[in-house]
C-alpha cells in the first residue's frame, strides 16, 4: 500500500529532520513517545553504608565511578540529601513508607537494627511505595537487602513486592564463629551463614557473597527486560559496601582503593548495566532512576569502611557523615542536568513517587514525606526545610534550613557509649560549615528557640507504638 | 569565478556533512585547522589557598562551580595532583621553573614566604616557563599574584613576561594596623595597603580588592583577544581565595557558602569567561587550559578558609590537605574527557609545556619536572612516581607510588610550633587511605627502606644556594 504522502513528508509531519532517513530511529522514537505517555518506571538503587565521599563526582580520588558520574552529568546531583537514619533498618523503613521510624516502631534505643533472632518487622498496616504503586498497576521487585523483618509475614512479598531476590538482613549476620572483628579484614563466604532468598524460599546458604552484586544486577536487568510493557518499580538495595566486603573475580584488585574500591566499582558497573538496559529497551526517557544509600560509612572498619568526604564522622552517628548521602536523580529529557543544594531525604521518595504516578497518598496517618517535584523539574525549590535526626527513639539533632542543632551527641559504636547532652545545643551553619567545626550557638539563640519549637510540635504529634526491634529470641542473643 | 566542483562537492571534500550548509562554520573550521597547526596556547589559572574539596566536582556541597565542573566534564580531572609546597612563594617558584625551591633558595626554615620587607626573589638565572616560551615566539602575560620578589629586578617583566598586571605578593600583606586576626572576618580594603602594579609601576594603592578577581579576568580576556594571531602563555594567578576575602558586588551573598563561596564562584565565573573567549576567538581547540592552586586551605581562618575535603589538614602542612589540589586539564579535541588517578605536580607543567611547544629544556641544571603528555594524551601513564614534600629546607614527607612516609610532622601555624620526628616514619597507603588515618609502617619496612634510599639519592644531588627568603629589612620585621 502506498501512503498518501511521500516518505519525506511523513518525516516532516512527524517533526523529524531530513538527517534521520532510516526507519529504525523513527520506530524507536515512536516507541519512546508511547512510553512517555504512561506513568514513569521507578528504579531506586540503594547502596549500603556508602559514604558521602565515596563516589568520583562527590570527590573520591581513587574510586572510579564513571557510570554514576555520568548519571550525575546527565541528571541531578543533590548535595544535601539525607538518609532518614544512621543505621540500616530504620533507614530502609523510612524510605519505603515515607515515615520516620518512630511512627512505626522500626527504631529502638536497645537494638539499633533487626537481627537474625528478631521476631518483629515492618508492621503489616504500613503502606510501602511498592503497595502504593500496585494500585496503579505497577510490577514491583525488591532485589537485594531487605532488613525489615525476615519472618514470613514481614518479607517483601507481604509488603507490595511481586518479587524478592536477596538477603533478608545484613550480610554480616549469622556469623558462624561469633562476631570476630579481624575476620572482616580477610573475609571468607563461609564465615557468614546468611541466606539468599527468592520470594519466600531460601535458595542458597551461605549466600555466595562474592557474586552477590553481580547477581543482583543481573536480576535487575532481567526484571527490566521482562517488564518493558508494564510500568515497574525496581528497588535494588545492594548488600554492599556493607562489611564483609566481597567483589566478583573480575573486580577483585581492579580499583586503586583496595577491596572497598573494588566493591564500589562493581556497584558502579551495575548502575551502568541498568542504565544501558533502559536505553536498550527504549525506556530511558520514561524512567526515573535514583541512586543513594542508607547511611554513612562504617568507620569502625578502617579501610574496609568508606569515607564521608568533608563531612564529620560516619554511620551510627547523627553527625553529617552518618546521614548525608550521595543522591542522583536521572530521567533523561525530563530532569535537566544540574546540581541541587536544596534539602531532600529518602523520606521524600514516597510522596514524590506517588505524585509522579498518580498513586494515592494515605491520609489516615502522619507522613514525613515531601514532594520533591518542584526541585526535580526546576519549577521551584525543594519543600523540605527540616530534618529530625533520631538515634533510636531520641531526637539527637535537627536541621532547619542551613542550621543544625545537636541536642545529644554520642560516639558511633563504643561498647559503652556515652551520651553528651548539650544545653544550649551545638549549632552549625551547614551551608558555611559542612564539616560541623564551628559552633555558633552563642550567636543565634533565636534560631535555637525556633528549632526547639519545631521539636515540641513534632513530638506533640507522635503516638506510642510497639517497638519492633525490641523482640528477640533470648537463646540467640547477638 | 565558478569553481570546478559544486558547493556540495566542496563540502564533501572538506569532510563536512550536508547539515553544514552555511559558509560561516566552514570558515571558522578552516580557522581552527590553521590554529591547530601552530603550537598550542597555554593558559594556567592558579588559585591561591584553594582546598581540594572546594570545587563542585571535587565534592563541595554548597560552592557551585558550573564552569570548572564543565572543564572537568570536557577535560581531565586529576585526583592526585600536587602543589610543590604548602605555602605561596615556594609553590609558585616551583610551578614556573619546574624545580624544587630547595634548588634556587625560594624556601627557608625561618621565613616561609617573601614579605614586603624582603629583598630577595627568584634568581635571574632561573628559567621560567615564560622565558622558555619566549624562545618560541610566545606572547606572555602574568596576571594576578606574583610573590617571587617585588623589587624591580625580580618582577615578572624580568622573568620572561611581556606583561604584568597584579599584586606583587599576598593580599594580606602591608597591613596598616599590624596583623589583626579579627580584621580578616570583616575585611575592609583599606586595612591592607597592597599595591596593584602594571608592568613595573604601581597604579593603585591600596588595590581595590573588591574588584580584583573581576579585573584580573578582564585583563586575561583582553590578552587572549589581542593575541589570537600569536601563540601565547597566560599565567593567571588569582589573589583569591587567600584571606582577606573580597568579591565583586554582584557576587557578594551569591553563594550558599558565605563570602568564601562568593569568592570561589567569582573565580568560577572568570574561568567561564576565559573558556568563552577562547571559543569566541576560535582558539579553544588550540589551547591547553590548566586550573589548579598553589596550596591547600588556610584552616586557621575557619569559614573564611576552605576545605581539603577528605584530605587531612591544610595549608602550611605536608599532610595531603596542604599539598594536594584540584587540577583540571582542558584542551577540546586533544585531551579526551576522563579522570586521572596518576600522580602529577605543578612542577611538571614546565617540562610538559616545553615539550608541547618545542621549547628547549635547560640541560645545565637539575629539574624536578616530568612530562605529563603520556597521561594527557592517553598514550601511557604519568611518569611521576615520587614527590618530595619540603617544609622550608627540610624534607618532611615523601610519596612514592601510593605510599607516603612522614619523617617529620608539625602543626601548620602555631606560634611556637613543635616538630615531631618519626622513626620509623609514619606510612600511609594514599590510594587506600587518602585521609592518612591508618599508619602501616610496621607492615612495610621494605617500602620505608626504598623511600629512605630515594631521599638519600635526592639529597646527594642538592647544591647549597643562597636563601632568598632570609633577607629582610630589619626595621620592618613582619
Amino acid at each position: 500500500m502506498i501512503p498518501p504522502y511521500s516518505r519525506r513528508d511523513f518525516l516532516r509531519i512527524m517533526g523529524m529532520g531530513t538527517a534521520s532517513l532510516a526507519l529504525g530511529p523513527l520506530l524507536e522514537r515512536c516507541g519512546q513517545l508511547r512510553n512517555s505517555q504512561r506513568t514513569p518506571n521507578i528504579v531506586v538503587i540503594f547502596a549500603d553504608d556508602l559514604g558521602y565521599g565515596d563516589i568520583g563526582v562527590y570527590g573520591h580520588p581513587t574510586i572510579n565511578t564513571p557510570n554514576i558520574d555520568r548519571m550525575a552529568a546527565e541528571g541531578q546531583k543533590w548535595t544535601n540529601f539525607y538518609a532518614a537514619a544512621s543505621v540500616c533498618t530504620p533507614s530502609r523503613a523510612a524510605l519505603l513508607t515515607g515515615r520516620l521510624p518512630i511512627r512505626n516502631g522500626m527504631c529502638s534505643d536497645e537494638n539499633r537494627v533487626l537481627f537474625p533472632d528478631s521476631t518483629g518487622g515492618l508492621p503489616a498496616d504500613e503502606v510501602t511505595i511498592a503497595e502504593a504503586l500496585k494500585t496503579q498497576g505497577y510490577a514491583t521487585a525488591c532485589i537485594g537487602k531487605w532488613h525489615l523483618g525476615h519472618l514470613p509475614s514481614y518479607l517483601p512479598t507481604r509488603h507490595g513486592f511481586d518479587y524478592f531476590y536477596g538477603i533478608p538482613y545484613s550480610n554480616d549476620m549469622d556469623d558462624v564463629n561469633g562476631w570476630n572483628y579481624q575476620s572482616f579484614f580477610d573475609p571468607k563466604i563461609e564465615y557468614w551463614n546468611v541466606p539468599l532468598m527468592q520470594n519466600e524460599e531460601i535458595i542458597e546458604r551461605p549466600a555466595d557473597q562474592m557474586t552477590i552484586t553481580k547477581r543482583y544486577t543481573e536480576e535487575a536487568v532481567r526484571f527490566i527486560q521482562e517488564h518493558k510493557r508494564q510500568p515497574f518499580f525496581l528497588y535494588l538495595a545492594h548488600s554492599m559496601p556493607h562489611v564483609p566486603l566481597f567483589a566478583s573475580e573480575s573486580f577483585q584488585g581492579k580499583s586503586k582503593r583496595g577491596l572497598y574500591g573494588d566493591v564500589i566499582e562493581e556497584i558502579d558497573w551495575g548502575v551502568g548495566q541498568i542504565i544501558a538496559s533502559l536505553h536498550k529497551e527504549g525506556l530511558a526517557e520514561n524512567t526515573l532512576v535514583v541512586f543513594t544509600s542508607d547511611n554513612g560509612p562504617w568507620l569502625l572498619f578502617k579501610d574496609h569502611g568508606g569515607s564521608a568526604g568533608l563531612l564529620r564522622d560516619g554511620k551510627g552517628t547523627t553527625w553529617e557523615g552518618g546521614v548525608r548521602e550521595p543522591a542522583l536523580f536521572w530521567w533523561p529529557g525530563t530532569i535537566q542536568p544540574g546540581v541541587v543544594n536544596d534539602m531532600g531525604s529518602t523520606l521524600d521518595l514516597f510522596s514524590t513517587v506517588c505524585n509522579l504516578t498518580g498513586a494515592a497518598i494515605p491520609t489516615d496517618r502522619t507522613l514525613d514525606s515531601m514532594d520533591l517535584r518542584p526541585a526535580l523539574f526546576n519549577s521551584g525549590s525543594s519543600p523540605r526545610q527540616i530534618m529530625f535526626f533520631y538515634r533510636g527513639e531520641q531526637i539527637y539533632a535537627v536541621r532547619r534550613g542551613p542550621f543544625k542543632a545537636h541536642f545529644i551527641t554520642q560516639p558511633a559504636y563504643e561498647v559503652d557509649p556515652e551520651r553528651t547532652y548539650h544545653d544550649p545545643p551545638l549549632l552549625y551553619n551547614l551551608n558555611h560549615d559542612p564539616s560541623e567545626q564551628y559552633d555558633i550557638a552563642g550567636e543565634h539563640p533565636d534560631i535555637i528557640a525556633d528549632i526547639v519549637r519545631e521539636v515540641d510540635r513534632h513530638k506533640a504529634n507522635l503516638v506510642a507504638v510497639e517497638d519492633q526491634l525490641a523482640v528477640r529470641i533470648e537463646a540467640n542473643g547477638q
